[in-house]
């Protein structure tokens, strides 16, 4: 793909004099309809050419309203990334719908690490997997997708170097510039194959010789102003999308679910004591994982009513304030739904050592959502996919991710409305909404078995929990969560 | 303080039993009416009690919903706190109007940090000033604060460690609370003089003796419950501010930029060899400020159409894309006013080794938001000392800080302004906005020399350039940019 961009395309002083305005006009007004749309567009600008990067983001910030683009750039890991996987700075920088965000550079890099050998080729390729799935999801939440590389023919960058640069520029160029040169021959074919594996429908490369600055220039906003003002135009490409075969319980067909016994007791006495235990064992755990900088995702899905506010307080009770959150997850917020639905679970990670609990999660995607209809068949459908990757992003990095469902049966949950409403505070736990979603119960019962066969992998199982009987399940959750953390620590 | 606090209350099982259910419907009720309310609420909870912190946050967080509660825990300093003002982590922690946040901790680690040594009693000083100011700016703006420090006295402690905690808590007895037992005594006259010397009409400290959790746990309960209440039925208490002295300047006097020498001009052969070389000199500082750790923030204002845009490019062009962000500063967003005006600033403030460059910034609080109304009196009154803490914070923390007002003529303007209208794309740089703001071209130049009078600092000084001729000034910007970097990475 490379070798078809060397072909020394340069762009005349005065044909550039002559365009650029109109250019200019045409960016801004795109710009300007952009803040009106309700999809994101995501510019990648990666490159064999340190200055070409540099030098193309200043001309768009010129040429358009820099007010209204997030500039990210890639460089080495910053201290806050530490023990976040490798595409969390991805989310970070993914911006609202009706907003442009640019990336730069992060390519080279990882390619440089394949290289010195810091990293093998079955990184290399998992990486390339995890960015292949975040632009899916880009493109099939609306997203627009522009990617530049930036190519400058290894003898035009040699020539450049040894005149010392061209003109105005002479002082940039240092020993970076000689390095990259030297690693760019045996970067290519890893180049070649990143290119050509991350071209989709939809999001295709466009590789730009960037030899003639004003011939880059030129071509890369052109790049850009084609792509957004076409997605302006018309609806976003059909993204094809695999097709899901589903596993739809059958009447009689037994559901994850019913294989749960709802007769599992604890009495108070084994309760008080193995509480008591549990929770010393945990807080002895959490000390060590924080000393060890690991990480902890904890999930807590179930009926309402089944009770994971009280687990997660039993939890929480063994752990130091400042070691752990607790992200309550209800409907998105307006400003949730301005992005794609899982970034405000990448928002909410843990940094090393922390310990974060989502009360309800990212399955809501194919929970809640799916069931009221709040999600679209090919959203929910394809929401497995998503899920079972953002996880197996979230193990990669070293974190440890568990999740729990708290199963209870239907009379128990109307029993316990009951007595919420005896007890004043508790109603406002208690919505009309809880009782409407009684009458869905074989729906979500469905759902949850799909959502067990579909995302129970084996380094994030689900956890099926009795929660009939209260203690019980508190117990088994800590007895799982504190095996969990003890494996983690010593693996 | 705490010998008044030091009366062994208690609060027996039942009367627990029989005031908190109420106690958590008022709480969740004034929760949802601060939903509807235009004041943030901050929570402090500092103490001499370690687990009776924790306990108490835990506490909160079940009695009222964690929904709507943002919970910060200043422990150690974080990486990304790294180079950052002591306090920036409050500006990250500050809520929104109508959300509660809960702070806790951070006080007795520094004064742990003087019994150290490893800070002496102007660092608690300035520290301790800097958060008095960061309280008034918060009540100033209608803020609700709510201070508690848990005091439980040292025998009783010291009792509770020996028997091995009390109860179900024995296994979070550890070594780190018999050495704050130790430190606690010592420490002791230092919270005396920090709570006496931060309470405030507005902001008492509630000294709550956390002995007995039941009492300990109703008693802060009741104490936010009450302040939430109180403001809710009414507006704030008034904030005596202390009487601003105001320079007005009267007609005849000459103001600060009268000085200004509008006829500073460069020829474009000058003006090409120096720009080379001051840019040159730039892109080596830069790289050895990035290694150096030094931050960098640069504001920029100044007359529409002086030219700031042209002046951040020139400054821009030096650096790499990646060491520099370029904040552009319109009106604030719906987002942005839900916060203290300076809220913004404070995000957006460089990492180690980063340039911050502000085309207009929070000066806009004493020029615009002043001439044209949209600051009360009161507000921008008090915006100089504002101004004065905020820079004087950045400047202890080692960040380099500079300020300039680019200077023209107002006919020097129109004839830009009658310019950009021949050029298309500039277009979109001018409205209508412009020409109104130049009937207050007196305005605005009293505005200006009030500014410069009372913000020019000995740290962080207003630079008047001279923008009648762009190349002038440009180059003075620059000039005057490398050589407070030379000077900052020296020093």
């Amino acid at each position: 793909m490379l070798a078809g961009a060397e072909r020394g395309s340069r762009l005349g002083k005065d044909e550039f004099k002559e365009v650029v305005p109109a250019l200019r006009v045409d960016l801004l007004n795109a710009q300007f309809d952009l803040t009106g749309a309700d999809f994101p567009v995501m510019v990648f600008i990666a490159g064999d050419d340190r200055l070409a990067g540099s030098e193309v983001v200043k001309r768009l910030h010129e040429w358009m309203d820099a007010r209204h683009i997030d500039t990210s750039v890639f460089g080495d890991r910053r201290p806050e990334e530490e023990g976040r996987p490798a595409l969390w700075r991805l989310w970070r920088a993914m911006p609202a719908r009706g907003r442009m965000a640019i990336c730069v550079g992060g390519l080279m890099r990882q390619i440089a690490a394949r290289l010195d050998g810091r990293i093998d080729d079955a990184d290399i390729d998992a990486w390339t997997g995890h960015l292949e799935a975040f632009q899916t999801e880009l493109l099939t939440d609306g997203g627009l997708v522009v990617k530049i590389f930036l190519h400058t023919p290894a003898d035009e960058q040699r020539a450049r170097l040894e005149s010392g640069g061209d003109g105005a520029s002479t002082w940039r160029v240092d020993a970076r510039d000689w390095e990259m040169l030297d690693t760019n021959a045996e970067a290519r074919p890893y180049v070649e194959r990143f290119l050509r594996r991350t071209s989709a429908p939809g999001a295709p490369w466009t590789v730009v010789e960037a030899t003639d600055p004003r011939h880059r220039d030129v071509t890369v906003a052109r790049a850009i102003l084609d792509a957004l003002t076409g997605r302006l135009a018309g609806p976003p490409p059909e993204v094809p999308s695999a097709p899901v075969e589903m596993f739809t319980s059958r009447p009689g067909e037994t559901t994850a679910l019913a294989g749960v016994d709802l007769s599992a007791r604890m009495s108070r006495g084994d309760y008080r004591t193995r509480l008591e235990k549990l929770q010393r064992r945990l807080h002895g755990l959490s000390l060590e994982a924080r000393e060890a900088g690991l990480p902890t995702v904890l999930a807590f899905e179930g009926w309402d009513a089944a009770g994971k506010g009280g687990v997660v307080r039993r939890c929480t009770a063994a752990l130091e304030v400042g070691d752990y959150r607790v992200v309550p997850v209800a409907a998105p917020t307006v400003e949730e739904l301005r992005y794609h639905y899982l970034w405000r679970f990448w928002r909410a990670l843990p940094r090393p050592g922390e310990t974060v609990i989502f009360d309800r999660s990212w399955y809501g995607r194919v929970l809640v959502e799916r069931v009221e209809g709040l999600a679209s068949a090919a959203e929910w459908q394809r929401g497995y996919d998503e899920i079972n990757d953002f996880e197996a992003q979230l193990v990669e990095s070293g974190c440890l991710v568990q999740k729990f469902w708290l199963h209870i049966s239907r009379e128990e949950q109307l029993a316990r409305f009951e007595a919420r409403e005896e007890t004043p505070y508790k109603k406002y736990k208690i919505t009309d909404e809880d009782y409407r979603n009684r009458d869905r119960w074989e729906e979500y019962d469905g759902a949850v078995d799909q959502m067990v066969l579909r995302t129970s992998t084996d380094a994030v199982p689900w956890h099926l929990v009795s929660a009939e009987d209260k203690q019980h399940a508190r117990v088994e959750v800590l007895d799982i969560l504190t095996s969990g953390l003890k494996r983690a620590l010593k693996g």
